[in-house]
């Protein structure tokens, strides 16, 4: 098989660095060249890639020659502004922002859940939502037993989903705190050292957050179910990098527990724990969603609750999207 | 009106010193003799009340002569052993435990919600669980326009929930991990610091925990509704002393946002906030539940969502506890 040419776009943050550890952890592909692109600022930098240097070079228009793949680690408003210049060079934009998520013509994909959309991209795909990876991660196994009609969804979401300014925000709030000093909020709105914060991202007319909606928006086009609906309340806690979840869902058919815990360990990519349960620390830097807290939803004859863990940086974010890439490239090496 | 006498079972634990706290806040009715009760390693040491110290007395079967009321801030073994005692002295026992709380002949009770059970006692009266009484100040007012159906609640409790030891263990883990020390766990199974821990007392065959029935057994009750179907999922969070409740209700009729709005804003021991939205450290210490993030359900044409917040030492406990007294004594006085 060829090496793979991958480019990081946006290779200092917290999403970027993980990309470049998950790329290092593979082992049944080959990966080439790595080209690490970042702002002007920090281009000279170097970091480690299987205990080499590479160095950061500040991303121009001509950078994603020569290669393969780009992974999008960059606010929508960057990956808007380089999408067709990665185009235009001929390598695929797996993307991490969601400027492109709900685009038609732009495949969303968790490769455990719908691996066949990648193939139907136009030179960009999608990585989802945090939340929604995590959660669907959760659930999938669930609805292929039997379609879920219905999700409450409240999260329980870590600091590294603000990236690199909210991980560094939380550690020094506690540090300020310990040492008797006034607290400053900058990458949330208030503190969040021994606080949580119902909103992440703007509201709508509604009254939902950004957050919330990607859920039910994503997980509707993940799923191709555009009837699937989806409530979602999601919170930031103050945990570092591994999002939590917990999930109320209604089936179409009644889905039995023995059924859903025999799908859920056999699926790829899921963890079930019922010894006793995940917890954020313990999933911590895993690629894997773990689930517990099975069980029937003593309201509902057809609900089922559980609750759900997954590392942020990783499956919610660097994981899937090397593992879009590694499914695109090895089926076009098949041919 | 003749003063209340009034004896904490308890004093030394975090619930027993709010109690003592918000009994010297008290300005609508007199409070006379204050006796402090606590185990004999602690007799002899002294607490402030209106700037004078109190000296712990050691629990003996006869400490409850003389006074009107006995608060209970102990566990269900201990609540259980002194009840009778307490009953014979002929005072009331207003027990935070949960020894008593489902028993038929003892009312639980909320004074915003079902003030008129407390004349029925026949000596005890069982103050509610603390996620319990914080969810239902937030969802009554809703309650009280048409009769909920169905609640779908996830908690994000804070660490006073287990004590003083518990506020303790958050702090002494979070002290360690800064000083580069490994982190012990006594009053958790595992790590809170930067963790979240699903489970709050122990599970039950159908896989929910003690904590987690409560809300459903106990709503009942206090709403004398016995047909009530409350699903929670309680979690516990690095959250020093409020909890935390994302809610998700069916009402019968379809009530509407502003009506919701209005009788919350309206109620007694409750305060909307939509601007932004409550957050547990900005209602550390203060009475009232906050509530907000109100919305529609967007999955149920008759369902809301919302997320309230509220101190588990205060309303979640001692601050219910005396107005359970008040309430009782004032219309003692009347007669």
């Amino acid at each position: 098989m060829k090496a793979c040419r991958i480019a990081i776009l946006g290779a200092t943050g917290a999403v970027g660095r993980t990309m470049l550890q998950v790329l290092e952890e593979q082992t049944d592909w080959e990966i080439g060249e790595v080209r690490l692109l970042a702002s002007p600022r920090s281009a000279g930098q170097t970091l480690l890639f299987k205990g080499q240097p590479l160095t950061l070079e500040a991303v121009t228009e001509t950078s994603f020659e020569g290669m393969d793949v780009v992974l999008g680690a960059v606010e929508n408003e960057l990956a808007k502004r380089w999408a067709p210049w990665i185009v235009k060079a001929g390598a695929v934009f797996v993307d991490n922002s969601s400027a492109f998520r709900l685009d038609p013509g732009v495949p969303l994909v968790i490769p455990q859940i719908n691996a066949e959309d990648i193939f139907k991209h136009q030179g960009i795909i999608a990585n989802p939502n945090c939340a929604t990876i995590i959660a669907l991660m959760a659930v999938a196994p669930i609805y292929r037993l039997s379609r879920i009609t219905r999700m409450i969804v409240s999260t329980y979401q870590a600091v590294s989903g603000a990236g690199a300014a909210g991980l560094a925000e939380l550690k020094r709030q506690i540090a300020q705190l310990e040492a008797g000093q006034a607290v400053s909020a900058e990458a949330f709105p208030v503190q969040i050292a021994y606080n949580l914060i119902p909103q992440i991202g703007g509201f709508d007319e509604q009254g939902y957050s950004a957050e919330e909606r990607k859920l039910q928006d994503e997980g509707r086009k993940i799923l191709h179910d555009p009837a699937l609906k989806i409530s979602c309340t999601c919170v930031r806690v103050p945990v570092l990098r591994c999002h939590s979840e917990s999930i109320t869902l209604e089936t179409e058919r009644a889905v039995n527990l023995e059924e859903a815990r025999k799908a859920i360990a056999e699926a790829e990519g899921v963890r079930l724990n019922e010894q006793p349960y995940p917890t954020p620390l313990a999933c911590t830097d895993q690629n894997q969603v773990e689930v517990g807290r099975l069980r029937r939803d003593c309201t509902h004859e057809k609900g089922i609750a559980l609750w759900c863990c997954g590392d942020q940086l990783r499956k919610g974010a660097a994981t899937n999207a090397v593992e879009i890439v590694r499914t695109w490239w090895q089926k076009q090496a098949a041919h």
